[in-house]
Formats: C-alpha cells, structure tokens, sequence
C-alpha cells in the first residue's frame, strides 16, 4: 500500500503519486488517507525525486499558459513572500523595459506577509482578474502584466494546499517546491527567478532549509526544461520602507522615479539581473552588462513608463505614477512614531511589523477577507541606523487615532536598540543556479 | 496546533485527546485532520500516557456494561488473534465451571484469523446477538456468554479503526492497546486475561514488540483499576488442529471431552488460572491450586456440561457436545492429505494455513462477507513431529473437488521438512503482571 510505503520512508513513483493526487480530486482516494500520506512525507520526507514528480502531477491537474506567441523571451518572477516585499512593482517593468515578456500571476497576502494583487489594486480602477487573451494582449503591447491565479491553473495543488493546512503538514520542502514550481510552470514563462526569503519574517525561518529549498526549486525547473535561477535573500527586516498596500505602490512608484537607491531596490536590481542573464538572449549577457542595461533603462524613466502603461492596460488610473499621493487612498490619519531611545537600531523584526500592518487593516487573517488599501506603516529606520531620542522612526497611517496610537506604541516597543556598532546586514546572501 | 505538536514528537493530554476524538465523531474534526495526527502518532510513537488518555476517551465515546449484578466475580478475556485459536471455546466453560462469570464480546474473523462468533455460529440454531439483559442472565445462569460486540460500545474505536484501516495507521502498540483495552473495559468485567500472540500468524511479528503491547495493555487495565494479566504465546504454527469454523467446534469439544492434551489445551488452562489466580477469589490462589481446581472441572466433564447449557442458553443445539459430528454442518468433499516428503517438520507457516483456510470458504477478506461453517482444515502434524513418506499431514474440508486438491497441493507446499533434529518449540512465552 503506497501509504504504508511511505509510513516506512519509501519512494513513490509518477504513476503512483499520479493515482494519489488524482483519486483525491476525484474522490477514489479519501482525504484522510491523502493526509495520511502527506504527514508521512513531511515526517519522513519527500526525495528529490519525488518533488519532481509530484510537480509534474500538479502541473497535469489543469491547464496550461501557453506564451509561445509572444515576441521576446518570457520570464516569470516569485517570492516566497515576505513583508514590505514590493519586488514584483519594480522587476515587472524592468524586465519589460529591457524586452522581456513577464505574464506574472499572483496570489494575495495573508497572516504577515502582503500580496502583489492587493498591492495593485489599491490603484483606482485596476483589474487583476483577467483572461488569458487579455493577459497575452498586455503582455505583447506592455511587455508585463500581473494578474491573478486562475483556478484553471494546477486546481489540485489549490487542493492539496487547503488540506495542507488544517493537517499540520504544510513545512515540506519538497511540497513547498512543488507547489511554487508547478504554477510556475503551468504559467508558461521560458525562464523562471525565484526570491527566496529566510530569516524572521519568512516561511523558511533558516538559512540553510531556504538555501535547501531553493536549490529543489531549481532542479524541478532544470528538469522540466525550465531553466531557473533562485536568489536567497534576508527577510529579517522588513525589504522596504512601505508595509500596507497603497503605501507599497507608492514606494516603488517613488523609487522608480529616481535612481536605484536601498535594499528593495538592490533586491528587485538583482532579480532582474539574474533573470535577464538566464533567459534574455541567445547569447547570454554577462553580469555587469545586465546590470547596465537594467539600471539604464531605471534611471532613464522607461521602467516606471512602462510601469503606468501596464497600469493603464489592466484598467488603472496610470496618473499613479506622477503623483501617487493624489490618486491611492489615504488613511484618515497619520502620525509620525518618535524614538524614546536613542542609539544604533539592532532589529526591525519583519514578522511582527508586518503583523502589525495587517492589523491596522492592511492584511487579512484568513483567505476572503477584505484589506484597507489605504492604511500600513512606513519605516524611517532599518538596522544599522543610528538615531536620537525624538527622531522620528516610522508614520503610522491608520483608521482611528485609537489604532494609531496603539501602532505606534508597537512600534517603538518591537524596534530594538543598542549602544554597540551595528554592521548593516547582506540582504543578497546566496544565489543558486542550475547544477 | 494539537497536530503539529504530534508532528514533533509531542505529547497530547486528556483533554486535547478527547477534543479531536469527539470532533472527529461529531464532525469538528476532519477525516484528514485524524489521519494525519494518527499518521504523526504512528510515525513518532503515541506515550503510555496518550494510550491510557486514549482508552478513557474511546470508553467515554459509548455505554459500558454494569456486571455488578453478577453473583461471583466477573472476568473477561481477549485474544490478538491467530490461526485455530479456539481458546475462548474452553477457557469460558472452563472459568464458568469454577464459579467465574464471563461475559464475552466477540468478534468475526477477517483474512487469515478466525473469529469466535463465526466459530460459534456454525451449531444450529446458536444466537451472538443479544441484549444486555439477555447477556446477564445467561451470565448468571450458567457462568459465562459469548455474544457480539455492540456497536453502543466504544463507537470511537469502530470510527478510528476503519481510519486507521485505510491509512496505513494500525500499526502501533498505543493504538491497539487503547482499541482492546477500550473495549475489555466498556465490557465491565473485574478481571481482564489477555493472550498476545507474536510469530508469523499473529499481529505482532516479533516477540519484543508483542511483550511491549502486553505490557501497555497490563498497564492500561492498572490504571483503569482492573487487574490485568497477559500471556504472550506463540502463533508460527496454528494453536489447534481444527482451522475452519465447525471443525474448531468439534475440535473444542472433542478437547473438553478428555484429559487436556496439545497446545490448544495448554494455552487455554494457562489463560484460565491466571484469570482464576488475578481475580478468582479475594483471598490469591497459587499457581498449582488454580491449575488443579481447573484440570478438574476439564477432567470430571463439567466444564463440556457448561459448554452445552451456555450453546443451549444462546439458543444452540447442545447437543453438539455429545455428537459434534451429527449436529455440525459437514463439507461435501473431505479429503485426506499425505506427506510426499519424510523427515521432521520444521514448520507449519501459521499465517499461509489460515489464508488457505480462508480460501477454502472459512474465512473473508473483507468484513461483512458470509463464511462457510463446513469447510476448513484439520492438521495431522505440528513442528518436530516425524512422519514417513505417504503418512496423512491433514483433512481438507472443502466445498469441491477441485477445492479440495488445491488447498492439498498447496498445503503439501507449506509444510516445511528437514532431516535435522527439531525441538518442539514453547507455546507459552512470557506472562506479563502488573508492575
């Protein structure tokens, strides 16, 4: 019995995890005996092997994108998700900037961490749920778009996902892997770059079990013809400076408009970097030309134009990127967050402000629930900053005075000082490549 | 989360245990969800003191028996099953006779295991489903009753067990000592006498993993406040010589109708006294006081006469105590089968003579299915007995011709010769007392 088999630490095959995941979706395998398997696997754990196939299973659950009539190499994007991650704002147009084809599918935050659709719709009038006709469309006349997942997309991985949840059996490397690869690769790009986040406020707390399931995530898509590049980067701290869904747009909207300058920019500089070597040209570009080119057409303000025309595509008020402030929604109330300590800042935890931001209404508990665009937390600190008593830390952009007082005081207590030097951290720690 | 905990290694209390048992019988708790605490607890080891948490939880899921009505003290015992195990057929007239009251749940056979009320059904007329109040006056009128298993009982062990069977949960130790003892204690009697089989035939292979379950169980039966004994015997060879339903009715009766003799004999007088000696009177009897006291009631017939009124007490012909033959159903087709080989026998594969048995019409491979009373095997050999070339190994019982030759090829085939001496192994491993 397969279950048994992998009670005891075996293997199952393609066929075999074939007939499992299909007689769960169809109802010839129960739901206790697929958790059965699940918590096997996760205890036990799931070879290599059996992550590859297991993608491909889910792959085979739906239907596939298919990009190929698109003019200029695809490339897809993904984090592993994180607070004040903004990435996909400013890769998305970079790489269509510099003649890629990015068709990006997203998913929306939840618990601590932010989600790109709820970022982008904080824009008056944008559309995340669109076609795959209009998706090509965009993706031919703007050079990116960014919508959301289709249910037509791997449905069982949606499904062994809601299962995974409630049976304690989410924390598998190679269910991790598969899940993120095979919606990579049903989504159709040629080239595929992953973000993945360790430390405090990631899914992969450890820098070896993050560095661990990159490199799976790059084997799966070697092996599926997909070739992939995975980056390791810090989530220690929050990436950005914006925490809330309207205050994010604005950043990057922000940061576009002038040269690269911080560690989200630095991260969304290197993504784009490694996807355009990977997959830009026939002949591969070498690093320091990528970079060139990537930080051209960043300074020049072809991104951030390209930025409001995939705006203007999907339905949005594409002004955003001239005068964010007058046309995203604005929190009724916002105050600045001043230190009582002084001294050099130790830690920024980016679970706990995300945490917080989600509690101010920018984030959701649970799948369904509404967010407020409008509200969050802009840092004014990271770590390695040194600061007086009074300077201010962060603005607080809240509902009610009460929410913002209460933030604030979170705030100043979750924000950790001390009197010896800091050395500001790597944000970019590991970069993995095929073998 | 009650099942990530369990992932790790942790232990669940008393509380948490009966929250996700009643949420899964009620429907809090998902199929999924309690398999995959099941599958975690298999994987990593349930405590002793989750099996005991466990046993109370499942006693707690339905009714329990009052026997307190009973004149004498009440016993009960339970075997993990094997291969023409017919112990309950003797050791319940056996215990009745020297003024013990035994009221018996049974269950039926499955695979290569035969069950008691299958056995007992085979005599005309005979009844296994009864009330409670029918229950405890045939305990009271005649010493002792076998009857089925109800399902107001112990419902939480029916449920986790056909769980556990279709998720490749059964086997562990806290598991199945929590299932058995669950339901000795719901049953109500004072004294619990346990046979734990080990060897090829049995549930639990190894000798080492069959003492721990006894042991588990003895502490189990402490804890509840009913003094518990078990013996760990041997199950490589089937116990008797009878394996079919009738045939170990005739087989039991032909036993009570002499002087004891065989392994069945031994296993079932060993599991009498010390049912006898644990909780026979208040003052504690000595191991040859209690043999002595039963090899009497054997020996002088009362305990075939008490044999005949509990058949008849259940509605059974009781005549079948005096001609077996006559009253029991008797295959059309019997036909002997002799030796090919010389030498002495090194083995009779316990587990390969049951599922022929079974072949043969005995037994089922899935609950609910019908069994043929008739047909079966009757062993003429046991391990280290010498035959020559020709001599008669065993009957078969059959339904046909055809039947009839295959189980005799196929028994030719299982029985193992060698030409080297071969002491007879012990039956009697290892009784297990409370610490």
């Amino acid at each position: 019995m397969l279950i048994g088999r992998k009670r005891e630490g075996g293997e199952l095959d393609l066929d075999e995890l074939r007939w499992l995941v299909t007689g769960y979706l169809e109802g010839g395998v129960s739901e206790g005996q697929t958790a059965a398997w699940l918590m096997a696997g996760v205890i036990r754990g799931f070879s290599p092997v059996e992550a590859r196939a297991l993608t491909q299973v889910l792959i085979e659950s739906g239907e596939v994108l298919d990009l190929s009539g698109l003019t200029g190499p695809t490339v897809d994007k993904h984090s592993t998700g994180g607070v004040a991650d903004g990435t996909t704002l400013l890769v998305a147009p970079l790489l269509a900037s510099v003649g890629l084809r990015l068709v990006k599918l997203s998913g929306r935050g939840l618990g601590h961490t932010g989600g790109t659709l709820d970022k982008l719709e904080s824009i008056p009038g944008l559309r995340t749920a669109l076609e795959p006709d209009e998706l090509l469309r965009i993706a031919d006349e703007v050079g990116c778009v960014v919508a959301a997942q289709t249910a037509r997309l791997v449905p069982a991985d949606k499904a062994l996902y809601a299962l995974r949840d409630i049976t304690a059996t989410v924390a598998s490397p190679a269910l991790i892997a598969s899940s993120v690869m095979s919606k990579k690769i049903a989504a159709g790009a040629q080239t595929i770059v992953l973000d993945v986040k360790t430390g405090d406020g990631a899914f992969m707390p450890s820098r070896d079990e993050a560095a661990a399931l990159a490199r799976l995530c790059v084997g799966i898509g070697a092996d599926a013809g997909r070739p992939t590049v995975a980056l390791v980067t810090a989530m220690d701290q929050p990436l950005g400076t914006g925490v809330g869904n309207a205050l994010e747009v604005e950043e990057a909207v922000r940061l576009l408009s002038a040269d690269p300058d911080g560690r989200l920019a630095e991260v969304a500089l290197a993504l784009a970097a490694a996807a355009l070597q990977r997959g830009g040209t026939t002949t591969v570009m070498d690093a320091a030309g990528t970079r060139d080119a990537l930080r051209s057409v960043w300074c020049d303000g072809t991104a951030l134009e390209t930025l409001a025309r995939m705006i203007a595509a999907q339905g949005g008020d594409a002004t955003v990127c001239e005068a964010p402030a007058r046309v995203l929604p604005q929190a009724p109330v916002v105050q600045e967050v001043s230190a009582l300590h002084g001294g050099t800042v130790a830690a920024v935890p980016a679970r706990a402000v995300g945490e917080l931001a989600a509690r101010l209404g920018a984030g959701r508990s649970r799948p369904g629930e509404d967010v407020d665009p409008a509200v969050g937390i802009v840092l004014n600190v990271e770590v390695g900053d040194e600061r007086e008593p009074g300077d201010v830390l962060a603005t607080v952009h809240a509902r009610t005075e009460d929410d913002a007082a209460e933030a604030g005081a979170a705030l100043r207590a979750l924000v950790q000082w001390t009197d010896d030097p800091v050395q500001r951290p790597e944000t970019i720690l590991e970069r993995v490549d095929e073998e």
